[in-house]
């Protein structure tokens, strides 16, 4: 992690000898009574704790009302944890807008689809087109940047708090003025390329008025899918000018200090189109929960992976994560014992400079008084404190690792565009889901022993040798050349079904399926053939024997090879899944759902002959490579119950042991070994 | 069909060297660049079309501003069909109103039970007792008639669109004024009147003025049952209302020609009391859609029965089904091999004279994008054209069949208003369900090999030598009386529980269940028995030993005898199932949820008794028989997998064999097979 | 039943010879010809009725236009039934506002939390807050109150029905501004208070001014959990407020009446905090409706409990229940044969000193035409009507048991406030429940033979040697202190996992689990591990072998024993179950969630442990004794299949048998046997 990243100060860089792995969590001292802040500063400071956020939700303590100002208490914070040489990351603290502000104006409430205000008393209640919200945002924003600006243990802005975690689509009023202006922006002024570009003939939707235009609010069918399309698009635009809007104030204020803000980077963040974003954080940081059940490991390393996908490579920061359960599931499991461990490196493996956590000290009082904190309910002389201070000293032990990048020659394509468009109703089957599909590849990808970047459509795909398309229905015409060049190029390219569909108005590209993506897999699909459950039909040829379910189709080749076909059903004998040699590479398509483990034979074979490093798996160890300049840092993470053992020699980062030839790695344990380039 | 049910263009009679079996479906040539327009004319006459329904979703495009008409491109639509030799179904292009106008007047947006208005952005986004509603909608018509009543292509008018099949129950203010309105002559202007036939005493809902009397907004318990079935009654009359008053006012400009209305004849179409709207269609048209699942075909054949019961025998008109998938269920599956074949000729078998589809050219954007058509997005070198095309010269061939009526001696007595009121809550068993009573009794008679008509309780049942009559919860006194009679001048009635339990005001009859065919059937029963899943009792006697579900009942003979008695359960040795001998005729008494096996077993002892046509099924064969002065036409539809041979005679149709004593039809194929009288 | 809580008329004293067992219910002759009228009470007088309830759903008819007055009819009813020697429950006729009130003051009706405006045409149409409804309710009470305070067959005044059945919580502007008020007085008018007390600081909620305040209406996510708990108590104290007002005026105006409101005692009256309204009843009158499933005897046990608990151990009445189906549930099963027998002795086993049931004749119409009735649609002459009659006789025969109180030395802790806070989202499992939890170890008592009381936090312990505290999540230190000193008192004393988290602000106790009861107990949990499904962990110890589900977790011993300990799962070893001596007595802890046959066994060894009543018990014998001056009286309920004989001598109150040395129980048969003490 670069300097510019994380302005960390003096005394941190003293502490360390240089710049640390970042380590630490939210803190919300005005939870509690003043007396217990020096002892959370002193035991921070045992755990090695470098990082801390403050402020995320402090709007209502600051400014208590609309000409009341309180900032004394932060002043003694920050002081505080300067004290300890502990660095601040300032939360602009807009991210829930005060009592006073929606009971003086009501409007700033968000309207969801169905008419109903969200009322305070949660959070985040506020719509993001609300020009009240806005103005008074940035007052408070340049106050705290006025104030704190200068402060010596201010190393980073964090602006706002998982923007649109919840209030990513408003449907008030304000939204409605500004999905208008958006609208005549995005089609120049054009109601008729806006009726052509909707196709507003289907159903009596002509619209002769720029007024007559609304959000997609409840109605008795679907929605006009564009319409609804572009709503998303504004919707995700509008928290962006949000982030802009702050960011700008803070720039003008202090334009030395970083900024970042924290993204969802799981289901919870569909709504919000990152890729775009990007351009406007000096550092990404993302937020992640696991998923309960067998495979949220799978989940964890393919929103590590987007997340070092957003920041092209380069290291990231995991801004909030549990050191146990979570409180808003409808079932919050503990952490398995040494879970937290893996889990935490399973993060740095993937490119995180550090590892900060929700919260520091666990609540007492409101909605997530049962999350799980680094300081648990029981207090210090606790399990999970003990964990945690381990944790530290063991993160402060992989500086060497700051700064080096993941090492990765295959990509799984992901676009939340197409997300958006692909979870939709009156589609084929309204139970496709683009996230665990491609979850699902990604996990294929994983057992098969592939380290994959997860990146955006405007990746440089160059350096890939195998490139994985799931679900991709809707995709421009520019995206899919770039896919399509990357196979002339030299890549293995595997499309799987319900890919290329429609164009980026939701648009069904005509003349056969899959659209945009005909030519370069040489095949045509007439009619889909989804299966309602428990339907399946059988396949045979390069997964082996399988059974398909959800999904087939009956595929014509035009330019192309089966590589598996049908066994009975109705299109018995037909090629269900294609090969097509396209210049230097290769283009797959998948028409059916496979199941886990042919999935992953396939991938098995296509990794095979793309050439891409597999490392053959051993028990449940995940193994990832970090380099740098001079080092590779491999990272095994053991999932297993029983010890791995896996060829390999280098030196232990934390225990310093020596290793030659092999590694092992006990059940549950991980391991980072330095080796040399 | 007869002349005046369609008026047949002479260029079109001149095309078949008479009338022809309509083929054909919905174009939205306002959806399309205009350069494509020849191209579908041209593929439509090589499809062999010659009916095809325009402007159903055009108001919008039609009339861009309230003072702004747009026909042009409409006269060039017609032009061009006509020049092919093709009749129009024109329709009002009522079904969805214009942005403009639910922007100037929001208050013709409907308004669900919940309070939530239904948005513009769907369609139907209109209230049925909007007077603004009306007016615009009536002067739109009224320019229609007057541009195209005497456009030479003109065959039929086409009222609005599945009229209700969204906005069928309105709680808006006008609908809160319009009822009243109705109700006041309903109730001759008496509140007494109302008060008592409400029995508003209940729950304290006494009305002192009419003004206090509302729709049945959402409440914290159930509404009163028959403040809702007069609110039921009330938002049917409102869609009649917007039917009549179209109709009148192309009476008074063409009146010469045909006007129609698409129904919904399955689920979706619950809401409406279609046998009280027949008198205002010259033609019963019906959309039907499959619902996926194995008994699919059943309800396909309940609903194509439906329509020709309400049709009063006479041949209707198939006016929208799918060549392929649907996209609005949750999974819309394809059509399997031969299925669309089968699929129509089952309607016409059923006394369709034609088919027609939605829709001819699949759309490329819109909500109904992924819906089948003729003209799939493959394009015309598809499968599914060349289909098509096989179709319309099949059809082509069985124009003899025209105007022929099928042959049925069984009636399944079906009533919308019982419908309505058997599914409710605050009953006995809220999962009962009057549409899946009357499939599964339905079904039975099919695999018994009986043709039933399927026919509102008005019907004319002097003919019918078995009725069946599934779970008729509310009847009028009149009613059951005339299916007393029938019973007394020799048919054998079949009643089934939770049927003549309530009046018209939805009163329970009091005295013993079943109520009003308590007499009839000669059994009374105190107590009603459901039975919550996963309970069963075992019956014995007429049906063979079977275990029932869901429902049960101890019956008290009065005045028949048990042919079927319960072993074991809280009842054991008292009768299940009952008959009675009345005149020259029986009535069976059904206490108890069979499942299928053993209701198909009673289904097939009553035919027999009844003396009823029953065809014993040979494999998955569907067989029914269309008749005109002088030829029967026997429809031979196998939904089997192996070829199926029963005996018969007479000559194919479509490819012209002769057939002696036997005919066989190959698995998944049809014959319609004509003989002499 | 002493002469205070019901005021029987000297006529029925006189039919009697004394105080009678209640018998009799609602009648709502308003809906019926009055022609039906004399019929009612001569089958009524038939069956053994003595106490009618009237009026509860009279508003509309009484008073039907704001300056209309309607006696007459009610002055008709009186008369008839006090001619029959029948006692009247009058109701206060204020549980449903009329339609022109609503109309009138369309204010008046409640919101629900997502805005929805409950409409007239239900029932319970207002909010408990609105000042319009008090007023015109409190008119219409003294209306009644004068005109009838002197009708000599008034014996009892029940105000409204069911308080808060409905409408419990209601999120209208009044509520709004009476949640204000009644925050003021509970914060003694300190915002600072309130805040703190509500830690407004989290999410950004910190109020500046009270109007800022608001119901916890629809948000984003969760709301404040202090917030909703304070709105919850606030709102059953609304209810009580209505109770008070009505209350008022029938003591200024009849002041020797007694009075008394119908509870809620099932799930459905989850919303009250019934505990804090017995002050205010002369009479705990009980309303109870079985829930399916083959533990619904269970249910009705603990009902009847909580209602004796309520009236501090002293005689109840069970003011409604069924005589067969409910109507309101998805699937209303009839009663089997004997069950309404042994319901009824099963209530007055528990203290019931009458029983009265929903309603005299069943309805023809209205949303409740389903539910079954003294005398059903059927008519006198049925089964129904029969049975009737013999349950009127048997309970006339019981009338020495009156004023006899039940004999336990086992208490059930149960707490209004611990449920509500407890069954809320954001918790470590969701899925938990309090009622199904106390149910759980309710039902392993009575399995294990031990009559138990179900009582509030604030009952008298003194007397009970077994005190079961099930997921007492929130309790004050006042509380839990008063369940130590009964430990140390000599009781044992078992509490359940998740108990003792939280004070009554909902804010989590600190230092570790349970909180409240850490010292009692002698145990600290650090961490909650939720099970989710299906997991399961396997526990040996004082249970025997057992697997657990749904909760566990890893328990310290501070000052225990382990009295079982996890095999495998992620703690082996550790305690699961401990057991601390405390003064004379023992406290337990369970921190799993055990399967009904384990929980049986820990109950069978607590029970012997702490020297309680335990009967062994014999097939499906429930037993239970009431115990006065000079007698016990056992009630010998079997709900088996087969006959039991248990050791016992007395005589049968009904028959007059005598018993010497063991009784015999019939299958699904009951006795009452009355023995000297």
């Amino acid at each position: 992690m670069t300097a510019e990243w994380i302005r960390w100060p003096a005394n941190v860089l003293a502490r360390y000898g240089g710049r640390p792995v970042a380590f630490g969590g939210d803190y919300n001292p005005e939870q509690w009574d003043e007396s217990v802040w020096p002892e959370d500063a002193r035991l921070m400071r045992e755990a090695g704790v470098n990082l801390i956020t403050v402020g995320v939700f402090s709007w209502s303590v600051l400014q208590p009302a609309p000409d009341r100002w309180n900032f004394g208490w932060l002043d003694r914070v920050l002081d505080l944890l300067h004290a300890q040489d502990i660095a601040v990351d300032l939360a602009t603290a807009t991210a829930s807008p005060p009592p006073w502000l929606t009971t003086r104006f009501p409007e700033v409430m968000p309207v969801d689809r169905d008419g109903r205000t969200m009322a305070q008393g949660g959070r985040q209640a506020w719509s993001p087109s609300s020009a009240i919200y806005r103005e008074h945002s940035l007052v408070l924003v340049e106050k705290l940047a006025e104030r704190y600006g200068e402060h010596p243990a201010l190393a980073l802005w964090h602006i706002s708090n998982e923007l649109g975690g919840h209030n990513s689509r408003c449907y008030d009023e304000a939204s409605a003025v500004a999905f208008r202006s958006w609208l005549k922006e995005r089609y120049q002024g054009s109601l008729d390329a806006l009726n052509s570009a909707w196709t507003t003939s289907a159903w009596s939707q002509t619209y002769s008025e720029w007024e007559q235009i609304q959000p997609p609010r409840v109605t008795f069918t679907d929605s006009n899918p564009t319409q609804v399309l572009d709503f998303d698009r504004f919707s995700s635009d509008q928290l962006r000018e949000q982030l802009r809007a702050e960011t700008a104030v803070l720039r003008r204020i202090t334009p030395d200090v970083p900024i970042t803000t924290n993204l969802v980077l799981f289901d919870a963040g569909k709504n919000m189109n990152y890729s775009s974003w990007t351009d406007d954080m000096d550092l990404i940081a993302s937020d992640h929960y696991l998923r309960p059940g067998p495979d949220a490991h799978v989940e964890l390393g393919f929103s590590a992976d987007r997340a070092r996908g957003l920041a092209k490579g380069k290291p990231w920061l995991l801004m909030e994560t549990a050191t146990g359960a979570t409180s808003w599931r409808p079932v919050n499991p503990a952490k398995r014992p040494g879970q937290l461990r893996r889990d935490v490196l399973s993060h740095v493996a993937r490119g995180s400079d550090g590892i900060c956590f929700f919260q520091w000290r666990a609540a007492q009082a409101g909605a997530e008084r049962f999350h799980s904190a680094m300081l648990p309910h029981a207090g210090a002389d606790s399990r999970k404190f003990r964990e945690v201070v381990a944790l530290g000293k063991e993160l402060a032990s992989y500086a060497d690792v700051l700064g080096s990048e993941v090492v990765a020659d295959c990509a799984v394509l992901f676009s939340e565009e197409a997300w958006w468009a692909a979870d939709r109703n009156s589609h084929p089957h309204n139970g496709l889901s683009y996230m665990e599909t491609a979850l699902g590849w990604y996990g294929s990808l994983r057992d098969a022993g592939v380290t994959a970047d997860a990146v955006p459509l405007t990746a440089d795909l160059s350096a890939y040798r195998l490139i994985v398309v799931p679900m991709l229905y809707l995709v421009s015409d520019e995206d899919a050349a770039r896919v399509a060049a990357a196979a002339e190029a030299g890549a293995t390219v595997l499309v799987t079904y319900f890919s290329g569909i429609v164009d980026p108005l939701d648009r069904v590209r005509l003349g056969g399926y899959p659209g945009a993506f005909r030519e370069l897999l040489g095949v045509r699909v007439e009619e889909f053939a989804p299966l309602p459950a428990p339907e399946r039909v059988e396949i045979e040829g390069v997964t082996g024997p399988a059974r398909v379910s959800t999904w087939h189709e009956e595929i014509d080749l035009t330019d192309a090879k089966d590589e598996a076909r049908y066994v009975g059903g109705d299109f018995p004998g037909a090629p269900a899944i294609t090969r097509a040699t396209r210049g230097e590479g290769e283009a797959w398509y998948v028409g059916v759902e496979l199941d886990a483990d042919a999935r992953t034979r396939l991938v098995g074979v296509l990794a095979e002959r793309a050439g891409v490093t597999a490392v053959p798996p051993v028990g449940g160890l995940d193994i990832v490579v970090r380099r740098s300049a001079d080092h590779d840092y491999v990272f095994l993470i053991n999932h297993g119950d029983t010890a791995a053992t896996v060829p390999g020699s280098g030196t232990d980062l934390l225990d310093g042991s020596v290793h030659e030839g092999e590694v092992t790695v006990p059940a549950g344990g991980a391991r980072v070994v330095r080796r040399g380039r």
